[in-house]
């Protein structure tokens, strides 16, 4: 383990980039660094969305966690989501892969079929990328074009005081999932009674996450958001990032937040490792994938009609106010946010 | 060293991949995975060109021998020049890059520098990407969209019997200047003779790759070429590329070949490690990115035109016959080809 000092946090390395780029945007560039997914004039009618996201071994996965199809399919569902959270429709993908030494053709093989079911399963042409050997971890990058109309791109920077903020799906699956493996839980080799059961959910929410493609699409289309972004640094540090770029306060009502059931299930056995508690674990939990956005108050009832349509839980979690930052209250009292973030460490 | 039959070579896993893509080869996908970059349809007017190229420590590159602000930038510039081989124009530009435990921010600084520099110095937009701490190598995956005029994508598969055959640039110097760095001699550290001059010559060729952006913007704008490649694994690898696309065979002349100065001038020092002479070793230098095209014969003199404005030689080497596969001749007589391509392995 590196010892603290050396530890480079991601977020130093991306406020650096970020001022670096700020220098010449270019032409064409509507947004740069800093969002889920660049955002690139095209056309009249079109903008492209344009986003990349890698998984190391070691670091994002373990491969005696996972089959390499599920360890494909992952890479690449996480920058199909970083294109639905803003409100793109993702169209072409490429596949960058560096085997580690004595990778069997098998292997190679079932971790890219992966990624090409992922693909054809959500419209998305998987058109290139590249190979290389690797003399250490497995290492894969995704790149991917969206397409959205033109200016209607969902930024992190749109919310404003009034709003209201949303969340798709469930939260705290995934880090539960991850908790179980590291406490060495596997997927599928566990018996039928009402805890295993849950520990499987919480493991195949971990693996295997549903990038919110349709959801995001249709909140786009319908211009239902003015801000979002995927959960995949957990919900905490994410509305963290709304609230910076949209420079406004966020207030999350901890009783709203939509709980995984594995969690509330398995909260005893879960809260051994770390000793958190379900809604501190559901706030720092990442590689959720699921959508955070805010909306105006009149579109309440636009977005109960897409719930409806979807059929995926859209939960009002809070609200957008003047200020700046995240506070999460619970009983009318702030709580203390345990975690910073969920800063990779396998 | 992984024994022969753990190599997986990389010919074998694109095959296994074209072989997936083309089952389902997907809307606006003009020209899927097995060329430089994929062609994608996006409007009346304009084709999107699409590709990422890999470096991965150890395998592509050693930090040892360069400096950080180096490696960002050929990592970016083998990206580009997949964009110049098809004719078009580079636009915008991700990174994604694991560093390994312990890099210090100034050498991810000046890793990101480098990569910002040749984007800027070729008018285009570095937009975003990913970073990650990688628990082994460095690791840098840099994709590209570039633009082209609809349907004038310079793909591997339109050379006819009769094209003549080119050359951007001089060949082998790549080659040397990894051989000698291999050898332990380093970027500007030699004193002034003949032979020093030449050696660093050979490493910086290596070093700094020039992705022929403009030459390959302007062939693709003039319609002068058939086919084009650039070179990465090697000429003879990658006109073999070109004939079995265009399933036809191309010819080179061993004496038409424009050597690179370094390599005729330290023929015998390079010769001592893999015996071979200077013609094997153009044949084979894998990393030059220089662009190998075929024109009809009735171009010739708007490509000496080219050549003038250019001010970068554009030499005939051969031409493209009836049959299969790349012959070599010199003196009349087939040369035999010693290398099957240019595998990395550093």
């Amino acid at each position: 383990m590196p010892r603290e000092s050396e530890i480079i946090r991601e977020s130093e390395i991306i406020s650096m980039i970020r001022s670096r780029s700020r220098e010449h945007p270019g032409p064409g560039v509507e947004v740069g660094i800093g969002d889920d997914a660049a955002v690139l004039r095209q056309d009249s009618s079109t903008d492209l969305l344009f986003c990349s996201d890698l998984s190391v071994e070691g670091v994002h996965f373990r491969t005696e966690w996972a089959p390499p199809g599920v360890i494909g399919r992952k890479a690449l569902a996480v920058t199909l989501s970083d294109i639905a959270a803003m409100g793109g429709q993702p169209r072409f993908a490429l596949a960058s892969v560096a085997f580690g030494q004595g990778s069997a053709m098998q292997f190679i093989e079932q971790l890219l079929s992966g990624m090409f079911d992922l693909a054809a399963a959500l419209g998305v042409s998987l058109v290139g990328g590249d190979t290389s050997a690797s003399p250490g971890p497995l290492f894969i990058d995704a790149s991917a074009i969206g397409v959205c109309e033109r200016g209607r791109a969902i930024t992190r920077s749109g919310a404003r005081p009034g709003d209201l903020v949303y969340v798709t799906g469930e939260l705290g699956g995934s880090a539960l999932g991850l908790s179980l493996l590291r406490m060495g839980y596997r997927l599928g080799v566990e018996g039928g009674n009402q805890e295993d059961a849950a520990r499987q959910a919480a493991i195949k929410r971990h693996l295997f996450p549903e990038p919110r493609v349709r959801a995001g699409q249709m909140i786009g289309q319908a211009r239902l958001a003015t801000a979002m972004i995927d959960i995949s640094d957990g919900l905490a540090t994410d509305l963290r990032h709304i609230a910076e770029e949209s420079k406004c306060g966020v207030v999350v009502h901890g009783k709203l937040l939509p709980m995984a059931g594995p969690l509330i299930q398995l909260w005893s056995s879960a809260a051994t490792e770390g000793e958190k508690d379900p809604l501190q674990i559901a706030l720092a939990s990442g590689e959720e994938y699921e959508l955070a956005f805010c909306a105006r108050p009149e579109a309440a009832s636009s977005i109960r009609d897409l719930l409806d349509k979807l059929k995926l839980p859209i939960t009002l979690i809070g609200e957008v106010i003047e200020g700046q930052g995240l506070i999460v209250e619970q009983d009318g009292q702030p709580v203390k946010i345990d975690a910073n973030g969920f800063e990779h460490e396998i």
